[in-house]
C-alpha cells in the first residue's frame, strides 16, 4: 500500500509536457508497492507508470536501475522500460523527488501458484541473466552474505520477541554460511527480488494456461552470483502455503532455466547453499520489518518464520537432487 | 487510501467472465477513497473500475447508488455508468462482498481550483439536478440536520480536545439550525458529497481551460433539499487555502448553475443558513473521524477547525448578496 506523494494537476502537466506520450486524461495512485509512489498514468496515446522515487531508494542508483530496465528490455526480456523527454533524458524531478515515467506492462501476478507459472519462470529467468551479460553498469548486492551479520546484529536484542532462540539459530547459520559461501561461481546481473508479486502474467484463453508477460519491480538488482536469483525463486515459489516443499514446481523451474542457460556442476551443487542463504536473507529483513512495525500500522507484515521454516528445510537438503534435478 | 481487500487473480478471471467486457489484462488497486475497495480493470476493450463495497456502505442502499449512476448517465450528466453482466445483473458478489464494475470516467481532479473550475462546476450541478428529477428511488439523508445532534452527542465528551468551547458553540449553533431549517424548499436527487476531488476535469488544451468531464463516487447521494447541494459546494470550493471567502469563485459558480436551473428567490434566501448546515455536517463528521483515528494510523486526518471557521464565516453572512448574487 503506497502512494506517499501527491502529485497535484498543475505538476503533473508541467512533468508530462517534458515528454512526447500525449495529453494527460488519468493519473491515480497505485495501492501496490512499499518503497516508491507510482502512479497509472493515462494519456491519449497510452498508459505509463509513474514513479516518485522515496527515501528508502539512493538516488545516485537511479541509473543503474533505469539503464538496467532500458538495456534488459532492448535484449528481449519483457519489462518496464523508462520514457526519455525530449530532452533525452529519463530521470528528473517531481515534486523535490527523483522521478520517472516507464512503460505499462500488462498482466497480473498470481496469487495461486501452479506448475505452469514454475514452468514459465525458469526460462525467463535465464533470458534476464544472459541479457544481462553485457550491461556495463555494477552494483553491490548490499543484501548478500557480506551484509546479513550486520543486519544480523541489529534485530539480535529483540530476536525473541520472534522464536526465543532464533538468534542463536541465526548465528550459527552464519557462520557457516560465511565459511561455505561460494566464491568461484558465475556473476552477473541478477534480479534479487523475483517474488511472484514481481512476475506478470496474463491468461491464454485458447491454450487454457497463463503465459509470462514480464518481470517488474528492478529495484534490488545487483551484481551477484547468478544461481542466487534461482536460489531466492526456489524459496519463493516452490513452497506450499503449508510449507511443503514442491520438487514438482522446482524441477519445471530449473529445467525450463537450463534450457536457456545450462547450470555448471558448481552451480547445481551450490544451489542447496544458495538456497539457505537465500531464505536468511528474507528471515533477516522480514525480522528487522516485523520489529520495527508498530502493531496498528496498516501495513500487514509478513511473517518472519516462514522463512525460518524455509532454512530449515534448505538446511536438510544433501544435494540438488532434492530440488528435482536428474 | 484504500484497498481493503486482496482480489486473486484467479477470482478476478472468474468474475470477470460474467460480463461482456474483454479479457483482463490489467488490475491495480487504487490509493484513493477510503469507504470501498476500488481495483483500475484494464481489459483487452478497454478501462473500467471495479468496486468491493466494505462494510461503511449499507449493502441494501446499493440498488439506490447504482441505479442513480446509470439513471444520471442516461440523463446527460457525464459519471461512471455501471456495467450489466449477461445475466442483466450490474451488482454480484466478490471476495464475499457486494461488487460492481462501473465505466471509467477520464479527467483528474483539481488540487488548485480556479474561477474556471468553479463555473464549470455550476451548471454541471444543476444538470444533475434536473437529471435526477425522475429518478425513481429515494434515500433519506441521513447526514442532514436530523442526523446531527446524535453525531453532536457522540464526539461531545471529547470535543475540547479539539477545541476547549466546540461543545457550546456547536450545540447554540445546533439550536438555531434545528429551529430555522427551511422544510419548504424544493427537493430532489442531490450528491450530498461534491468536494474538489469528485469532480473531474481535462485540459482543454486548444481553449487553454480545464472542462469538467465528470462527477464521481455518489455513495453519499440522497433525497433533499436542492439548494443544499449548492451550499455544501459553496464550503468546499469557496474559500481560499488562507480561510478567505472567493466571492467571485460562489457567484461564478451560482450564476453558472442558474443559468440551468434558476432558484427561487426563497433558495437564494436560505444559502447562508443551508451553508451553515453544511459547514456544520462537516464539522461534525471530520470531528468525529479526528477523535477516533489514531494518531499512528497511515491516513491523513483533516482538520475539523477548517470547518469550524467556515461555519463562523457563514454565521455572519447576512444574505444572499455576500456569496456574489446580484
Amino acid at each position: 500500500m503506497a502512494v506517499y506523494t501527491e502529485v497535484s494537476d498543475d505538476e503533473l502537466e508541467d512533468f508530462a509536457a517534458e515528454y512526447d506520450i500525449g495529453q494527460v486524461v488519468s493519473c491515480k495512485g497505485i495501492a501496490e508497492g512499499v518503497e516508491n509512489t507510482n502512479y497509472l498514468l493515462q494519456t491519449d496515446q497510452g498508459n505509463y507508470i509513474l514513479t516518485l522515487y522515496e527515501k528508502r531508494v539512493n538516488p545516485e542508483e537511479l541509473p543503474f536501475f533505469l539503464g538496467l530496465m532500458e538495456h534488459l528490455a532492448a535484449h528481449g526480456l519483457a519489462c518496464p522500460t523508462p520514457i526519455h523527454g525530449r530532452d533525452g533524458k529519463a530521470l528528473r524531478t517531481l515534486c523535490g523527488r527523483p522521478a520517472a515515467i516507464v512503460s505499462f506492462l500488462k498482466g497480473m501476478w498470481s496469487r495461486r501458484i501452479t506448475l505452469g507459472h514454475c514452468a514459465e519462470l525458469g526460462p525467463a529467468m535465464a533470458t534476464m541473466h544472459l541479457a544481462g551479460a553485457d550491461f556495463p553498469l555494477t552494483r553491490a548486492n548490499n543484501l548478500s552474505v557480506a551484509g546479513w551479520r550486520p543486519l544480523f546484529e541489529s534485530i539480535r536484542p529483540r530476536a525473541a520477541e520472534i522464536k526465543s532462540d532464533l538468534a542463536q539459530s541465526i548465528e550459527d547459520e552464519l557462520d557457516y554460511l560465511e565459511a561455505h559461501w561460494p566464491r568461484t561461481l558465475p556473476v552477473g546481473l541478477i534480479h534479487a527480488d523475483l517474488f511472484p508479486d514481481n512476475v506478470f502474467f496474463l491468461a491464454d484463453k485458447a491454450a487454457g494456461v497463463d503465459r509470462m508477460s514480464g518481470f517488474i519491480d528492478f529495484y534490488f538488482a545487483c551484481t551477484d552470483v547468478l544461481a542466487y536469483d534461482i536460489a531466492i525463486c526456489l524459496n519463493a515459489w516452490c513452497f506450499e502455503e503449508d510449507g511443503a516443499f514442491n520438487a514438482t514446481k522446482a524441477r519445471l523451474m530449473l529445467n525450463g532455466y537450463r534450457r536457456v542457460r545450462p547450470l555448471s556442476a558448481d552451480e547445481l551443487d551450490a544451489l542447496p547453499l544458495l538456497a539457505r542463504g537465500a531464505a536468511m536473507r528474507f528471515l533477516l529483513t522480514r525480522s528487522y520489518d516485523w520489529l520495527h512495525t508498530p502493531p496498528g500500522a496498516m501495513v500487514k507484515r509478513k511473517d518472519p518464520m516462514e522463512y525460518y521454516r524455509k532454512l530449515r528445510f534448505h538446511q536438510g537438503v544433501t544435494g540438488p537432487g532434492q530440488y528435482g534435478i536428474e
